[in-house]
């Protein structure tokens, strides 16, 4: 059994508060929930986190230098502007996913690039809430292939 | 139960034979038979395409139309080129995700930029070849959210 | 009277079968018989091709060269990404006139440049279907005006 | 019967007199019965205006507003200046037609972009003085199709 | 007690006329009535032109010169093109404050760009009609500034 | 009577102590002063804070959408880089309107481009201290406006 | 002896009466007047114009080509901004020449393209008032050359 | 002795018999016949190919890992859109010598860039005809090389 | 005697932790104990300040303003992406002096722009944790010239 | 009486003796017997340099800031890449007037931008042989302007 | 029998001295070597220069004016900076031929653009030394082909 | 004790001589001067040299490939232009600091970009004269740090 961190970024303490009709009426405390029990399902624990304070993200990464086998991270606006989390993640061995609720592709300019992806092993966008479980599913396989099972 | 396509791009018939080191030694084969396998798990079907045809990729969306719940496209090459496939996917309603099996985001200039994201649902790169078997999850719980399980 | 080539690049075929709202509920069968209507009345005979290979466009250009006194060209998807296609009409010496059913000045970025205006006679986009048989016209005024009628 | 205004932008009244080896030897008045008389023959009446007043082009498309079924524009150089005479065609309804002689994407960089494309329902460029009558008959269908013919 | 000239550039003249459910239904002439109310209470009078002549804003420019305290001017479509303008400005040495109706930053990329702004003292935009009445405030209080109030 | 929030960016603490020639000898201290009294007079009360704290402003924001009818916001350096405030404003839904003391348009490249102006309702800049108090009137109007005043 | 057209463009009627530690005492009336009497000297006689209209410069420039055997041409802003002056600079045929008053490359942005220059025959920049003499001597020489002097 | 592919692009088989004043009078059939015999003198073999089919290229790549020791290829049109045969170029090991029969440094801005020779060994351009048979000499050397003459 | 403000940003904690192929085996207590001492034998002495908080850095930089006769300043990941910063060092007067441990003009493009250079008097780059020795003296030679010394 | 430098750069030896039909039959060795003839008209004298090397080109404005009243220079080639000239020239203070012998604002881009203009006085481009003339001519005029001739 | 030049540019007098992994151990006077064989073989001689000097490679080119039959030009690090080399090139008539040791296509960006392609006939790139044998082979072509051998 | 090159780029040899306002009053023979006294203290010596010719500073770069321990280097116009002592550079095998006397980021854009730091390991800039001191003592660390002091 391994610990997987899974951050996120500012506003997503919003997330299912406003405009249900784009991002779902699903708070971050389901998102929570869901992954808690999926990672639990697959044999690992999660550590779950949101702040709206690049420091505090920055921070956990580092915590998860010591105990950590991964993480999942939604990193919402930092993904565009943050060179520090991409540092801090530089510095991550363990495989970090990054997720976006929504496809950024197709969004407008200033939310179309990610700083994050030069370091991410994996990137899931566009998958909703499940974007989570699905890249929870992915630190998983990698743990397994590197434990040979 | 639903029909999932499966449709690979131009030289993925190569996937396992070339530069193992980097792409890993399983081959399309593989792939198709584990997809096939989860899909089953998850009450689905599968088909399973690769061509280096262009036309061919347009020809099964087109037939993706009359039958598929959703699709899986690993665009390979075509991704970086081609409009034709995102035209084809336009005209495709229920969802579809993109697949790469590397993380595209650091490969050089010219395998970076997706015609193909604008119109996908997700996009899942960098897992590898279990990246397929995420999206396969994502195309389910989009069957399964509709059909109100 | 002479032959004129009218080519249809990909995902044409579903013309009138999807986004009727956007595309009309015309097919490509009802433009072809309004263009062959059209063309008798001018004293021409059309062939009237649609794939979604683009090889196949290059052949009928290649044949073009014995036969036609013109050719009108949709290449839809290929307008965008065919280089191939805009060295076959360069060795094409009758006019040949670019339609779109669209105006791509008014699309995304990946709608909006033409390979091909930089050797076609003349464009014409945003007609819809009456586009097609603008540009017959186009090709018979040209002819006209060679024959010194 | 509909009236249809044909406008027309700066030094288009030079049109025959100068390069008549790249234009022609057609002046603007012969343009101007060409279009009178296939506008008579397809049920409808135009009022043909040439300026190099930037104004003037605006002005009567504020008063095509109160009169006109469409316009057939030529904005000559302003095609590639003009954000005035775009928001002007921007607060017509009817359908606006845009022409150019020559083919502009193969000019020169600054006649390669046109403002005005942004608002034109069509465009039709590189016909020579044809386009015009391509242009009206366009207009003409547009408004057989609002009347039900 | 001091002269502002409230400029207002091409189209302006249909404000109220066309998409009022964008413009809002205030006319230029409201605009006008409003702005000589807000002036006389603020101590002032106003002058209130409209052209879609880029010479006569130029004119009156160099005419307020002698006359003015202060330019309120909103160039609409000259905004994005006029250089001639910005040179006209650059000669006034009392205030100018520029005025969008609409937020031009969240407008298409031929309406972001302004060529006024470079020499502007100030600009206000997205606030609708009420912008002006900003504007007169703004002037008025560098005039009270100067005048050591 | 509504509450209008007044939100201040990073370094904007100093003001009227560094560079007073250019930025004036009036503090944030005199600033808050005037926009209430002007607040008292038009009928509402403020919230005047500021930070250099990037989270604080957002958590602010995210207070605002309990309470305030308005925001007006001088966002200072993170207008230029903050996407994580431009989030949280999205998620605003009274009017905010931005103020900049200086005529961003005609700073340095780093200082040019505003985050924040895709979302804002309007922006004010150019103006000094007296922008808050345009900005305040602004939301008066906004709130008269829905009140039907 | 051949009549020389010297044309200027918008806000020139300002010159020597603005900024005048920049741009010198001399007025436009002293610049015609020397230009008359260099032009004299040379055999020749000018007509000398200036207008804020851009349409004005269109028609002089129409006329010239009945009578000139040059144009020296300041426009002033439209430089930045005007094809329609390019256009009909394009449809006149003995040398034109460009000057303006300062060094245009080392101005900001907006003041440092030239639309003018793809079809001018010469251009002389920074040389002030003086520039104008200069470049009529040059159309003079021109001159001297085709007459075989 | 080794077998060294020759392939070519899309409407080389037009090679000879379009624009000879700029391609020459040589076909294609004559460029294969001149490689075999310099094979044959340098005691290697050609399989010499042309397809305007994208996957034809590609098959044939692919096939050129189980039997070539080199590949001479003229892309043509694909040489500017084509990732997928760059990516097959990429899963071949010996060497691979690009030829132009133009210099395509000297064309149009769309024949300009070329996708494949970012995993070319060598470029040759320019050369006419000849490029074939110095990329000829080019891999037989390499050849020699490999095998310590 | 002077104090001197050296401060570094985010990640830096790590230095000597991570990579230490790349960064060097000496952490960021070794560079304050090698900066201290060299500061006391220059006769001066230091603040040494580390924070993954931006807002912490602007205020030992407002602090500065208080107290310091010249920063260090090593940004770190806040090099590329903080206005913040810039605007703050731009309320300093004495001389900053940017220092980062690599060579940035050799790293990927998100490392490559620095928003803090535009203030900065000096940069040194690629030196190691020699550059804050180097820095330190910078700032000594500058306050001695001040001194006369 | 004053000494002016008329210098020349790369490849213009062969002036007069390639591509007569474009630059005319006239040597370098004309031009210099021309600008020497109407140098004493004007009461000066030159000094008259070709050179291939950048280096002889530094030295001369390194002398000229000895001895000279202005500079003529046609850098040739070296207009478009050398900074080392331009920052001889800002270290020269009397007028530098540039001269180019074609409209290099016609030319192909390697060919248009200038690095020289940025400190030039004035430039005189597409005059050809006579632009020197004219350029020793404002040389001339700024001499006796601060003659106060 | 004719003469052809053979120019290197700066550094290549290290050529097989400096990272003979990567360049091999072939020297540059090992180049002149095989080359003087071969032209030998071929009925030709050679001139084999180097310099670190761009105007003793322009003065090669002027004096190849005189006698030479085609220049092998390798310029190494001019390629990317050198206009003076290219208008030397222009000026001398019979084939230029480009040749690089690398694939500059595969090199950083500093080392990816030729300014002298714009005007050689024909560039070989990647081939190794082996690339100067195969452009003096291109050389002797074109002279067989003048020759009407 | 080991040798370092210290060598300058075109227009040094005017330092101190010119806009000493900016430059200050120290001139090269005082660099050189206080860098020998430094590198004596630090137990070195050095080789110091000025030059206007880029050939020059190639050789004595080739020439300290057999001699030196270190370059500092400050190639002045050359940063902004040499590929040729780019690649020089890259040949030498230890340390090589760049200097600039000023903050080139602050400059204008011509002025900006370095060739040279691709190469460097540490680059110095802003630092004033001080810059070549601080460049010797980071010389003289790397050989300590070799050295196993």
């Amino acid at each position: 059994m391994s610990l997987i961190f899974v951050l996120n970024g500012p506003n997503l303490n919003l997330l299912g508060k406003r405009q249900p009709e784009i991002y779902g009426r699903e708070t971050l405390a389901d998102v929570e929930r869901d992954c808690a029990a999926l990672a639990r399902e697959l044999g690992h624990a999660i550590r779950f986190h949101q702040s709206n304070r690049e420091y505090e993200i920055i921070d956990w990464i580092h915590e998860a230098r010591e105990s950590a086998a991964g993480i999942v991270i939604n990193p919402a606006a930092f993904t565009h502007t943050s060179v520090a989390i991409l540092d801090a993640l530089n510095a991550f061995e363990p495989p970090v996913i990054e997720v976006h609720i929504s496809n950024i592709h197709q969004r407008d300019e200033q939310h179309r690039h990610s700083s994050v992806s030069a370091t991410a092993k994996g990137v899931i966008c566009g998958m909703g809430a499940a974007g989570y479980l699905l890249a929870l599913r992915g630190v998983a396989m990698c743990w397994d292939a590197c434990a040979g099972k």
